[in-house]
């Protein structure tokens, strides 16, 4: 951080008032906040006049690119139309019902029927108050476990957090509903558990699948309501599955009248060149698809919770004599995020971008492979579409994790490239819009930033840091 | 609902894909949903072409009045120069440091730090997992049990659901954290608890303060670590406490080292014609103040929960070996909402808005008084500021409970005017751009439909129906 930017009336206002999720405390109240201050395409700039590659589409989410006049157009069209008005009960908005009956005809099966909410976290805890609800209905009352996974990420509400099955996030902080959660292995193609490091793809996938079963048969498959996942798993490190794995296990949780919950909050339009990844790219059909983000690219909140068929048959009857359907939110179907969303989907199609993902993923695949696994720090470079990781390791035999993501994002920084650090997991997810020379410049700056710290790390001989 | 809206197509989306909060399906399949088109000022239009004064400001929210160019135009603004970047870590951006350092200067008190969310339900349940974290890192690890109150509103995440104290938003919905919540009663001056009848406004603040220190007592002081409360239930019913209340109640938790969390969703950005009602209205300082809607006017999803220096000072330390504050949101501190509630500020300021709701609130709840407390199914006309409610009776000895709102709400439409049904009462919550002529036009339409069915239900004889 330069000295300059301390002068700055907005850093001092940050450092003073603003609390940031997942800030490094130790270094925050010296250092405070990069100040970003603008943001077109597929760059941002800071308040220090410095420009930079978005590698990472805001938070997994500009799916379009930055500061777009279309989107500002159409969200002040629909400002001065209709604003808000409350979708409680009986009144709705055109943007609103649009964008369910839009996600509908993209959704695979019959998820036809949607919840709107602000975010991600939100839609994955509203999941299981439905879930929960729907079982109640149905009889089913001693039906209410959750399976999720070690490293998945699924939000930050109390008990989405609890879902997130990433244990450096959890470090003295309670949990909540510890009595209905549980999680099995991740689908980790790099670091697999024990019994499983030579198994083949299939067999790998498989022995995935059995793990699921077992846990659910000792779980009781009477007790068990839902199995929850990421198709890929996007924060604990763009954990791509072992072909099959997904079907596997989705034939597993029928079998057992379990629900499946696919949590596609990074995975939807078009991170994987399809409006949703789950059969698409995965050839599973979820009871209950989570999105957010992308959905509108990030420029207003909002998600989603669709639900199956089946589950809104029995939901949307009255629970009792003048009862009504008890949640939801002031802004469960912005006009105006819903808006942005229908305006968002007309970009995403009228460009292309999906077509430019099924092009290029490739491409930043190979080359990122190509040019980064030759450092002796790279042990995996890993990812499918735009989702790309690059695992940091002390020794590429034992696969031991080297915590130096954060010292590649600085380096990053200085060469006017924005990567998301998480741990020893360097994460690139950048805007559908990114072109060929995006990805070249890209992959050659993370390249320099991955040999400057790993010649600086050799010289300071802390190989095992 | 007439026939002509079933062709709308709009209609038909909504009936087909659009999951709404508090839905009633007993009636929804077949009738739908009326389609809100239009919103400008304090007035918004439907499908059909028919106008309503809106007595609601869209739902406790739209503070400013509907449709605003200046709100568009700050809006479109901040989305072409900057519309989002991740606020994770150490990265800012302007209008969310600027907003929060306005909102500081407006607090009570020394709550001058920020977490950021996108709605009222995630800033209650994120104020819970940020003091459990508190008292963890203080040494206080049993401190975690949570007093709210009997018909409170606050939210509708599986955490904040619990909170809630309204029982009738439970049915067959499943719980989460019960053995960290518990319910006092609520300071309802109207329908007191037995044994409060007959005191005095001071002596039933001092029943009802005695009632939360037995209950922190019964609990154990040690394990309990807050009390929350909105300082004028909302949703409940608009209950206005008797006068000394909060004051009798925080003065009792800041002797157990209880944290008072003012839940000011509604009641903050001048609906009571103050920035923050806690400290200005009601003479007692938070040490969390949750709040949304108002912030921004609800043109955009926003929510926020303000900590005090004290809580801020414990948590912001990291609490270990390179531990991170792990929590937030995506679109925590999102650029453009943060941008909409600035322009919010500076409206709410230029145009005196605050001093309206302080000369026509007066006027608002003496002429609902004056007009509507003659009907014999009116029991109760009670608010303050600009919040309102007629609270519906088939005795006004007995005050048994007429669950006819959802009727005079009915009537209402007919007549041009949204109100809020909540099973007897009515609630009532204009913009605050509301004039005299339009209060005198709610008053006389809401005496119309009331009169309308009192009489109705004479004719019925369904007084106990």
């Amino acid at each position: 951080m330069t000295d300059s930017i301390k002068t700055n009336k907005v850093w001092q206002q940050d450092k003073n008032h603003f609390i940031h999720p997942y800030t490094d405390f130790s270094t925050f109240h010296e250092e405070g906040s990069q100040v970003i201050t603008k943001a077109k395409g597929n760059f941002v700039s800071d308040s220090q006049g410095n420009t930079f590659l978005d590698g990472i589409a805001g938070l997994w989410c500009v799916n379009i690119g930055h500061g777009r006049e279309d989107m500002a157009d159409a969200i002040y069209k629909q400002i001065t139309q209709m604003q808000y008005f409350n979708p409680f009960g009986h009144s709705t908005n055109a943007p609103a019902a649009e964008l369910a009956a839009e996600i509908a005809k993209r959704t695979p099966g019959d998820l036809n029927h949607v919840f709107f909410t602000s975010g991600g976290s939100v839609s994955n805890d509203s999941a299981f108050r439905i879930i929960h609800y729907y079982n109640n209905l149905r009889g089913k009352t001693t039906k209410k476990k959750i399976i999720s996974r070690d490293s998945a990420y699924h939000g930050s509400t109390y008990f989405a957090a609890n879902l997130t099955g990433i244990q450096a996030t959890k470090s003295s902080f309670d949990s909540l509903g510890d009595e209905l959660i549980s999680y099995v292995s991740a689908a980790d193609m790099y670091r697999r558990p024990i019994g499983a490091e030579q198994l083949t793809e299939d067999e790998y996938a498989c022995f995935l699948a059995n793990e699921l079963e077992n846990h659910i048969l000792r779980l009781g498959a009477d007790n068990v309501a839902a199995f929850i996942l990421e198709p890929v798993m996007g924060a604990g490190g763009v954990l791509v599955a072992p072909k099959g794995y997904h079907k596997k296990c989705a034939d597993i949780c029928r079998k057992y009248d379990v629900l499946i919950v696919a949590d596609e909050v990074v995975t939807a339009f078009g991170r994987l060149g399809q409006w949703f990844s789950s059969e698409a790219v995965f050839d599973f059909v979820p009871d209950v698809l989570i999105t957010a983000k992308g959905i509108n690219s990030g420029y207003i909140p909002l998600g989603a919770t669709i639900i199956s068929a089946d589950i809104y048959r029995v939901i949307s009857q009255p629970q009792c004599e003048g009862g009504v359907f008890s949640m939801g939110f002031t802004y469960s179907g912005h006009a105006t995020a819903c808006a942005a969303a229908l305006k968002n989907f007309e970009i995403l199609e009228q460009e292309s971008l999906f077509d430019n993902v099924n092009k290029l993923g490739p491409y930043l695949q190979q080359t990122a492979s190509e040019m980064l696994l030759t450092n002796s720090i790279v042990g995996d470079v890993r990812g499918t579409g735009f989702m790309l990781a690059i695992d940091l390791v002390s020794n590429k035999q034992t696969k031991e994790r080297l915590y130096l993501a954060q010292q590649v994002f600085e380096k990053c920084l200085e060469k006017g490239l924005i990567i998301r650090p998480v741990g020893n997991v360097i994460v690139i997810s950048p805007p559908l819009t990114l072109t060929r020379d995006n990805i070249d410049s890209l992959i050659s700056k993370l390249k320099e930033a991955i040999d400057e710290v790993s010649s600086e790390m050799i010289l300071g001989d802390n190989i095992d840091a």
